[in-house]
């Protein structure tokens, strides 16, 4: 049996490793000491106005950790060990006053017998280093470069500058047997008809010791596949075994998730209970690897010839898969709050927008089992990339010692979930912002520690990589283009990174903006603190003389929002479809991002902090409906005489076939009536095939409302039919400036 | 004392692993089986005319090569061991009858101790398998696709289907002390100001001993730089020491080739000899680096943004050096009568071309050390792939095991020279015919292999990558263009491929081809065998209609050479001249291909085999110059009422500034009179810098030559001078046709 003991905390700070604090507050673990501290003076949220700013010194303190161990000694035959999860960032662990380690990274998790000197009543601290920070880097993300520290936290375009540390993952007192299980992983391989898979079970113990292994393998349904038992003197033992149709994990829009059990149990047979540990793990069966799409081999043509493109397409068991999904940043500022339910929260959000994939951002940290074994639950697909983004991470010794302790422990901890089908270096590392290649040694032992430890997974250096594209983040072009007239000629093999920023709610900006700044929105004010202005170039993100351009001045902040919220549907709305409507070159639509680490005023979020669903939201579960009508609009606002000439389109990423039906596209003026553009039959199309259809021609009257929607209406398949709503402008109103033409 | 024992053997073959040779036939070690049976059987010379043919049995067959070991017993303190440094390809060693080895790959040495075994007359036999071949390819280079033997044996555009097998490389039996060096390697880090390094010796005993270790380091003129010497008594010994202002390597057009030689002696004080093993070791000390050209990150602009291109500039201790060079093959079918004698033959040509960098293409070989430690004295850098070419090699354990072992064996001997520059994964992965790409697990293992065994050498996974290009192989395109109008619409990063094929000179053509055959060239002679025709694509490599194109038909062989070899010296002029005027963005000219492993009848080779010029080579070799003047020729055939414009350049690829000078261009039209089109006052140009300067403008007149011929004339530096021949054509005689247009 292992007992588990909690921990109770205390914290202070103090100037230097030396002092010891002048005052202990009470901790929470997992938590942040910036959070301790603040709720023990009694301040005010720091997600509002400009709270944030009063926790900037915290960054530069060594904090300590303090408890009394309660658990009382270990009997003959047990051991007892400190067990943590992660701690942030660099630090030491003393008992009673001894250093028993030092560690810089927290995604290694602390496992550290304290049998020889543990006494009840042991004073254990956790010695917390002051933020690591790269010294002629002044306050930027630059800061991080020599760390596996996070680099969101140095301040972003969508998060404050507020770097959390403290224990940010779960934490205990552990007894143990004096033989336990040190590791225990099963792994499969799949045979190319994907109907057997060959089973490893390696397990370690702690010491070489006679006893007997049980392994049992328990099918989605609770059977049993087979159980075995082998005496054992060893310390490490491997075993095999064959399964004949294992169930394949499937994304959740391609078919079911089986999860079946793995369970490992060893026992010397002295003890009454009859396994003195044990190990679970969930086995989900599927191949997945990046693939060319159609016709890249084709590619390049003529000489002097360089190579084809990068492979980028998802291939699940065999079956191309369109990757659907978002950028997933931290959700919060702190991670050591985040809990298995607010994952749930945003994770059934993303799966009820039709999203299969999540891009986990390099910037922000790795998350908590338990975000994986919700992913691996809902079919939902984790792209994780490591702790690096744009930024030049060296290539030195000290850091890539730390890369490579780190980078293994994140991979053999998430190797073994079904969810994660890509490892990636990082954030747009081969940008001229970062300036790394593919010849900077980080990325190199990414590499080597991926193929080492996880070669079945594929692997990225970073994105993009060639023929991947990022952004554009706005609605508006430089060139004065909108998105609906930019992305048709965009070529991409994946659109990893796009936005579209928009205000927040009402309800929601009255949360975090004193009254008295509501409204009108302006710099300087907590709408900058949270990003409505200066966040990345010209007005970002809230964009106020773009919205003025195309609907005239706002009288209120709900007039404003709403405006501002409808450029972001749009916007989004066109990219996915488009992105679809390239498939198979293109072959994902990621957009960014999903969701917030701490309420924006403005942001590309499509769910606001912690969990509220912007319209965009709706927008693009509306867009990533594995079957819609969808049309190519040429343009977002229109004129009396233009010719109004949407391309029809049927898009299917589902492995159906999607029977024939008839496709009616009205265009509705409001006062200025509706009209029938066309009806399409669409032909039946076959499983993730899209169909290509006609192109409508309509002169765009001179009655009409400020808006104008475009509806495709399938009678015999309403769940398809679709809406854009578009802008009318009269002869009378100017045409945008370039004053409002961002230098992006 | 180590003795080195030679053998004598003998060779056989049988038709399976279990059947004895019928009859054997005395072996030249280091060789190939094939030469041994030839000369047994007394048959002539295998590269005249089809001679060749009657070898092809020999690859299927089981080949034992036998001896009786002659060697003394080893005394006491004594151990005997059998090595080799390489046996080719997949092998078992027995003594006596006993199988004392299996092993698959050519590039791993067998170093194996017969002590406890061994008696003097003792038979040792090494019995090596038939060629590996993927069962379902039919006689292509796909057979190699699964084994790390070269590829290039199964067949090529100039490489006849002859797969050698057998030792080839020094092979003897060693007499070694009880106690003994098995490893002593010394590695360094230049500091970022390359003033100082921190030395590494990392030594391994072949047991736990009690001795003296002495590790001295020399100066390049034989100055004891230190000398140290440690007691130890442990199996791994790590020594360190730092020096300063070490004399750095450079390649050979850069600057001098410094080389410290590390002397690593161990001994336990009871002999009498005072070092009972040594180990010496060159070190050249030098940086390297795949640096971003000039303006690459400002690249690529606009939204959806992709990446910039991959680095392939090479930086040179701090310096950008322009990689001016070649691709070098196998210089012989048969690598095991490859000696050091031939290797130098070679390689001074390359330097004397001032070529400072060779791609060692991955269909080949490895070559033997003496090429490396020439290329070290030369200041000649080494690109070297692995053994993969123009195949899919796949991701499956068998192969990756052999593909670890070799490719780490490879790493380990070659990393200490100064020469080996770049390590890359192998020929044209990426493109069509290969279909690998950034997720082969074969590649993936080469680049962790790389990072782990040797961080500081650049390494790419293939060529080309992203902005490299391959290619074209002929001087006129498919779209009629000739290689003066193509080149300079080229737009890559580096040429790391591009030929221009011809015939061989005369004298040689007649070494090999039967007279009956020798004029005029046809298909199903030994023409076609020694690839003049269907090689690649069309007519290559002969391309007699093209010839014809240019010059009307030819009366004779003479002329008919005559005229292929212009073709290929003024394309080859034309590239490398092209390339080095593209500079920064370019850094590299490397043409297909340097040399041949035999007499080939046409081909893109420069130097005939063994080590015989063309007049290309001369070509090559001036437009090669450091400095010189250079032409922008918009064509290659002119006609009367032309239009004559070349840009003239001045090219330096030096470390030196040049000093201002007149350059003058003449166009040379024999009967139709010598002109002067132009003079140019040339400024001083710096180091590394080419100046563009103006452009002639000349009408052709009516009267001139078949050739006409640009002269540059510097007068205050005729080494500088250059001449173009060109071809004049007049009215009367018909445009190309169509007909001759290859499909390439």
């Amino acid at each position: 049996m292992i007992m588990k003991h909690a921990i109770e905390w205390e914290v202070g700070w103090s100037d230097s490793a030396a002092a010891a604090p002048a005052r202990f507050v009470p901790a929470t673990v997992p938590g942040a000491v910036q959070l301790d501290w603040a709720r023990a003076e009694g301040w005010p949220d720091h997600t509002y106005g400009e709270n944030w700013r009063e926790y900037g010194w915290m960054e530069d303190k060594y904090w300590v950790y303090r408890t009394r161990l309660q658990a009382p000694s270990p009997q003959e035959g047990e051991r007892v060990a400190f067990v943590s999860g992660g701690i942030d960032y660099s630090f030491a662990i003393r008992l009673d006053g001894v250093e028993l380690l030092k560690q810089e990274g927290m995604f290694t998790p602390v496992d550290m017998d304290l049998t020889d000197r543990y006494r009840p009543g042991a004073v254990l601290e956790v010695v917390v280093d002051p933020a690591p920070k790269r010294a002629d880097a002044h306050r930027s993300r630059a800061e991080a470069d020599h760390s596996v520290k996070p680099a969101v936290s140095y301040g972003w375009d969508w998060h404050p500058r507020l770097i959390p540390l403290g224990i940010w993952d779960e934490t205990h007192l552990e007894i143990r047997p004096d033989v336990y299980l040190a590791n225990a992983e099963t792994f499969y391989d799949l045979n190319d008809g994907l109907d057997a898979a060959e089973l490893r079970l390696d397990v370690e113990l702690n010491r070489y010791a006679a006893g007997a292994l049980t392994w049992r393998l328990t099918d989605p349904d609770g059977e049993s596949v087979f159980e075995r038992t082998v005496d054992t003197t060893d310390k490490r033992i491997s075993l095999h075994a064959t399964i004949d149709r294992p169930r394949l994990w499937w994304p959740h829009d391609q078919g079911p998730q089986p999860l079946y059990l793995s369970e490992v149990s060893w026992t010397d047979g002295s003890r009454s209970d009859s396994a003195s540990t044990r190990r679970l793990q969930r086995i989900g069966f599927r191949r997945v690897r990046l693939t060319m799409h159609e016709g890249a081999w084709r590619e390049p043509v003529g000489f002097p010839k360089s190579r084809s493109h990068p492979p980028i397409t998802l291939e699940v068991n065999g079956r191309n898969v369109f990757g659907k999904g978002t950028n997933w940043v931290n959700p919060d500022i702190f991670p050591g709050t985040i809990t298995a339910e607010r994952y749930r929260t945003l994770l059934e959000l993303a799966k009820d927008a039709h999203m299969n994939l999540l891009r986990v951002w390099g910037g922000g940290i790795v998350n908590k089992e338990s975000f994986f074994e919700q992913c691996d639950e809902m079919g939902i697909m984790v792209w994780q990339e490591f702790p690096l983004a744009c930024n030049l991470y060296p290539d030195k010794p000290d850091y890539l010692r730390v890369l490579d302790q780190e980078s293994r422990s994140i991979v053999s901890r998430l190797r073994k979930h079904p969810s994660l089908v890509l490892w990636c270096g990082g954030n747009e590392l081969f940008n001229s912002w970062s300036r790394m290649t593919d010849q900077s040694l980080p990325l190199r032992l990414l590499n080597a520690n991926c193929y080492a430890l996880d070669p079945k997974t594929p692997f990225l250096m970073t994105s993009p990589v060639e023929g991947m594209g990022h952004g554009n983040y706005v609605f508006r072009y430089q060139n004065g283009e909108d998105v609906l007239q930019a992305m048709p000629k965009a070529n991409n093999t994946a659109y990893t990174e796009f936005g579209v920023p928009s205000p927040s709610p009402v309800e929601l900006l009255k949360r975090f903006i004193p009254p008295e700044e509501l409204f009108p929105p302006k710099p300087g004010t907590s709408w900058e603190s949270h990003h409505a202005f200066n966040a990345w170039v010209g007005e970002t993100w809230l964009m106020p003389r773009l919205i003025e351009d195309y609907f005239g001045p706002s009288e209120t902040l709900e007039q404003l929002v709403e405006r501002g919220q409808l450029l972001q549907s749009e916007g989004y709305k066109c990219i996915f479809e488009e992105a679809r409507r390239q498939k198979p070159r293109c072959s994902m639509a990621l957009n960014w991002c999903y969701n917030e680490p701490w309420p924006t005023a403005a942001n590309n979020s499509i769910v606001c902090w912690p969990a509220e669903p912007k319209p965009a939201y709706y927008a693009v579960q509306s867009s990533n409906r594995p079957v819609l009508a969808s049309a190519r609009i040429p343009k977002f606002e229109w004129k009396e005489g233009d010719w109004f000439e949407p391309e029809l389109w049927l898009l299917n990423d589902s492995p159906a076939t999607v029977p024939g039906g008839r496709m009616a596209a009205y265009l509705d003026l409001g006062t200025g009536g509706r009209h029938l553009l066309l009806a399409w039959d669409v032909p039946e199309t076959g499983p993730n095939e899209n169909r290509r259809g006609p192109t409508a021609r309509f002169r765009i009257p001179a009655a009409s409302d400020e808006r104008m929607k475009l509806e495709l209406v399938m009678p015999d398949a309403p769940e398809r039919d679709s809406v854009y709503t578009l802008l009318f402008t009269s002869e009378n109103r100017p045409a945008p400036q370039p004053r409002s033409v961002l230098n992006l």
